[in-house]
């Protein structure tokens, strides 16, 4: 996998191009000239195979205290994400890195923040034996889900040949994964024609977004997430958080601080936001991204048109009946979150 | 509040009432005799409230850490319990006693195992501000949901009247909370008359589970539920976990080791087993029930057939969609479950 980072100048082209494009408050017919698409909905081909991702997906079975699942980092009731900026992983551990919103997260080019997995089926592998968030490994959690007939059966009606290992696993989650997508917007019911949608600060919210250069790295359907870019462009982004972005992945320096785009699909209920949940409002958010990444200090209205306009890219949240998981059998293990860990975790 | 705890003698003969009534596999149409009643279903007169309630119990922002919600321990994927032995709460502490299921709680006579809340609006306060729980006060969690505009309105169209404050709060927690009934389970089935909805082991289970005396306790619609009893009346319970039981809230030495009877409705999902969570299995909680509570040593044979009539007593589990959470607005805290706790915390 490569990096996507284009040079300044080449960036503030794109702009440039997309204010040259989208000035002039564009007729709602020229939709497809708009350098962002409407979300399309989900289309469910194995509905078996959601349903069992979904439980796995609240599931904290998979976890080694049996109290984290996939839901307690990418909240379905939040967004996706946690609302807050580093989550509690295993035995309250402080994880590396914001949880980015599951939402929409198939659109993505790569996943996590530094793009390290290639797909979804990838990166849900991944939690599971991280030593700060789940903490167990993909042995123990297959191995457990192998003692619940429930799943077993589930495992055998969806995918036909056994023995369940962590493929399906990490393919089923993917599967349900897929479908949390947020259709439906009022930004795309004006993409789509509805000139009513959005108010008229909202459109010279979107304008601005445009013709000053969001537009940029924030394009296309998910509003972002489909190419890396430098954290601070125009100017250095502070922090004293670790992550090292896309280089940690390549190992070329070059690619030092570069990170996935975030979508800004949804981004009203994402907060906090930034890989280091520095930025606590989108207020904040918008005022250090036009510093580091434009060079442009917004004024106070400019500033709340574009939050205004963010706003309107919260979606329909995807209607999840909360699954019943299958129950443990005498032979499944019973989790103790409080037992001292003494075997040395892989990393 | 009084105890309702007999004297074995009693016990033992209202066992043999149980067993006069129930020795010879009784025809279905006498269901009204039987010591078990059929649960009745929900019946929802405001459903804006029960609506509002639900949004409040999965909401992790009534938590100091923002992490930790009323479902984390109650989980509705998981029979209204957390399946682990103590509960993690608050900066990963250790819960104080195995939590309770909320299924069918509403049918309880008191709330906790000691009965410390006279109902389900009393107890969902206790959480909140419990330290090792929730860790939160009530003027905190107030505080925040009156930052929270989507709650600010949804408060004023169920209560009418203002502010918004903690007996509101609790008041559709406890509205949801009574929802959560699961009818129409396998043996209330065969209760109201279809004689097929249980298998001839099922029945041989609950004949000896009424003529062994297990009913004396567990009894009503609730299976349990609706009366306190020592914990170890033939014989000593051993461990080593510091609850007392009722004799906290009474300060009565008789009272040492009073519980309120669980409910046996959905026990097969609710492992593990007694207030110290240390049975982990329910032929493990049958055995040592026989011989503590009954002295009664089952035979392997009996114990099977046991557990096997507790498994028919899974009802229909709630179907719950996941509530979409109400913003946060910018005035909203943000939590950082990290932060290292300054101020002294109330008891």
């Amino acid at each position: 996998m490569t990096t996507t980072r284009r040079p300044t100048a080449t960036r503030l082209a794109l702009a440039a191009a997309a204010l040259s494009l989208g000035a002039a408050a564009l007729p709602a017919y020229a939709a497809s000239a708009e350098p962002i698409q409407p979300l399309e909905p989900a289309r469910v081909t194995d509905p078996a195979k959601v349903e069992l991702g979904k439980k796995l997906f609240f599931d904290p079975r998979l976890s080694r205290s049996g109290f984290i699942s996939c839901n307690s980092c990418h909240n379905l009731s939040m967004g996706g994400s946690d609302n807050v900026a580093a989550s509690v992983g295993d035995r309250w551990q402080k994880g590396g890195i914001n949880s980015p919103t599951v939402l929409n997260s198939v659109l993505n080019v790569a996943q996590f923040w530094d793009g390290r997995a290639k797909d979804l089926a990838e990166q849900a592998g991944g939690p599971i034996e991280n030593p700060i968030e789940m903490n167990s490994t993909h042995e123990i959690a297959v191995a457990t889900l192998r003692t619940i007939p429930g799943y077993v059966q589930e495992f055998r009606d969806v995918y036909k040949t056994g023995p369940l290992d962590i493929g399906q696993v990490t393919d089923a989650l993917a599967a349900f994964e897929a479908t949390l997508v947020t259709p439906n917007s009022r930004f795309d019911r004006w993409l789509t024609g509805d000139r009513n949608a959005i108010t008229a600060t909202e459109l010279k919210g979107y304008e601005l977004f445009k013709n000053s250069g969001c537009v940029a790295c924030h394009n296309g359907p998910g509003v972002g997430g489909n190419t890396f870019q430098k954290m601070g462009v125009v100017a250095e982004y502070k922090t004293d958080h670790p992550a090292e972005g896309r280089s940690a992945v390549t190992g070329n320096e070059i690619d030092r601080f570069m990170f996935k785009v975030p979508t800004l699909r949804n981004v009203e209920l994402t907060y906090p936001y930034f890989h280091d949940g520095a930025a606590k409002t989108l207020t904040e958010a918008v005022d250090i991204m036009g510093r580091l990444q434009l060079g442009r200090v917004y004024t106070k209205e400019e500033n709340a048109q574009i939050v205004a306009f963010l706003k309107t890219l919260t979606g329909e949240q995807p209607r999840i009946t909360l699954p019943i998981l299958p129950v443990s059998s005498d032979r499944t293990p019973r989790p103790d979150p409080f037992a001292p860990i003494v075997a040395p975790r892989k990393k």
